[in-house]
């Protein structure tokens, strides 16, 4: 079951080309792209048909390779002008994505250590570098997924919020990592997947790939979460993150917090899955955590035969929420579990 | 304003025709159809181009009227066999709306309180009939309006969840009858609506006839709760309710019960806007209220230029959910407002 888990990007060195899952179909048609023209990857990632930050880096890693693989430069030096050309092309197909620029950062960095040797030999550490991206990437989902597992019992159900899935990472994820561990180990787990206003990533992405690889899910509406941990039939909630503050207080997708106060209040336990370049310990609290605002659009139109809301009327459409350390029960990164008070907790993780 | 609140059912006696709003036009079309033929009339509730339990009470108690006004009958034996013919007609066209029964019967009892006068008495005794089921909910809604905003201060944020509104009822709604008494008086509410799904009451309906009133209202999804409350953009929450058992347990739209526990959580007050109607005492407590199931295309199809679930995904569609008194600050009556221990206050709004 986990080698045919989908995966979002991957190499086809042969063919210079990156295969690429096209997510904006999903979840009416499953189609692979091969794109070997630099502006097929650009686009690709402009257009989210590649999103989830993990998955973006990946993308941007092998991409800037494939990008001077066929550079005809002679020496080190010329390479590296196309390299900045082929890098600072990629960096604007989505400006706002923190993990493209690590990425394609990561990527020059390869490139100025490599800078005294052969084009030949600079190619072929670039694409051992994006390799590196892409392997760290699944090695370190795997380990959440198995320290999640340790918290979780068979045949429990389980709720989730949004995709923090294997399409949104290099392999299994990282919510849906001991899910997919789990279900390997047959651990039988009853998935509940919240649809996700207002872009429904958990119901055309999480209740995808999951039915995908032959896992029990039952897709429900946000407001649904509550009746059923109500009626018990919920034991764990599992979240990913997109930015985790010194203090544990933990941004991520518009709903999650009040998915985690629902949580408290049935006594259900809440944890969110973290590798650790996702927690900032610059940030002291969630409140240095900028919220940002998405187009009225999104809610009143997309995705609708017909407007759903009076032309005109005001929207308030917040892309995050913070979820306060409170209401958390653990967060696992690839490192360990950290526990309140997660001040000390998580620094830890970082010895 | 209060004079221009929209109307979602009224008698054309005239024409003979009932004048109805088409809500399932809403939000895109705002079209008031003249129903002078009862299969029209059958089909509107049918249809859901009526809806809101008082609002369908209303249009039964005036269809049935209608429905015998042209009678020929010669004598009141006559009559009568074409009164049941109609109210077993009208019966058939949403069996499960328990208002439009009450409604039906309370006609019926009217029709054999007069049965011993001329058929064109008990014809204008159906009429006044009708038109008292219609002038008693404009009451009830206003009272309830007039209680509810001795409970709030001008210019404050209040969040509502799908439609207890003016087009739900005779006039005024149940819980967004204070807000309109309100805004007349200048207390110039900041109304935020969720926009309720799968359905989208509150995106099409609750935006749509505040934005008609000239109120100020913002729509958000229902996972956007949370983050509102925890920017202090709200300071009471007011809901309708379908069922409110003798503890104080209530019914009400899925999604219910999950803001109740988030402005509990956030010290932020939930009122239960509740005609003793739907008050049912010898209801003991929330668990002996059964939850109906909708169909998965609600959430999956409905609406939607394209399928958003993945195909034969497995769906759990809750029409309803049950909010815990423990969690609500008062339940407020056309006899005044309840607060807990709810099993006491309840019955005294009986006396």
């Amino acid at each position: 079951m986990l080698e045919n888990l989908i995966q979002a990007v991957t190499l086809d060195d042969e063919n210079n080309a990156l295969i690429v899952l096209d997510q904006t179909l999903l979840p009416n048609e499953k189609k692979f792209l091969q794109l070997d023209e630099l502006k097929d990857i650009w686009e690709a990632i402009y257009s989210l048909r590649v999103r989830g930050a993990p998955a973006i880096g990946i993308a941007a890693g092998y991409g800037v390779y494939l990008g001077i693989k066929t550079s005809k430069a002679a020496n080190s030096k010329e390479l590296y002008e196309d390299f900045i050309r082929v890098k600072e092309y990629l960096g604007s197909s989505r400006p706002t994505a923190v993990n493209l620029f690590w990425a394609l950062d990561r990527m020059e960095r390869c490139f100025i250590r490599e800078v005294e040797k052969t084009t030949i030999e600079i190619k072929k550490a670039l694409r051992e570098e994006a390799e590196r991206i892409h392997i760290e990437d699944v090695a370190v989902c795997e380990k959440i997924g198995e320290f999640a597992l340790t918290l979780l019992k068979p045949n429990i159900g389980i709720l989730t919020h949004c995709n923090a899935g294997t399409i949104a990472t290099a392999k299994y994820g990282t919510a849906l990592s001991p899910i997919y561990l789990g279900e390997q180990r047959g651990y039988n787990f009853k998935v509940f997947a919240d649809e996700t206003r207002p872009l429904l990533q958990g119901a055309r992405l999480t209740a995808w790939e999951l039915k995908e690889a032959g896992v029990d899910v039952t897709l429900i509406c946000d407001n649904m979460a509550s009746i059923v941990m109500q009626e018990g039939k919920i034991e764990a909630v599992l979240v990913g993150c997109d930015r985790v503050a010194a203090n544990g207080d933990t941004a991520n997708k518009i709903g999650t917090s009040g998915v985690a106060i629902l949580a408290k209040y049935y006594g259900i336990p809440f944890y969110v899955c973290a590798p650790l370049s996702t927690i900032d310990l610059n940030c002291k609290t969630g409140a240095q955590i900028h919220i940002e605002q998405r187009p009225a659009e999104e809610i009143t139109e997309k995705w609708y035969s017909r407007p759903m809301a009076p032309r005109g009327v005001k929207v308030y459409n917040p892309c995050f929420d913070v979820t306060d350390n409170s209401v958390i029960t653990a967060i696992i990164t690839e490192k360990g579990i950290a526990y309140p008070p997660f001040g000390e907790s998580i620094l830890r993780m970082f010895e």
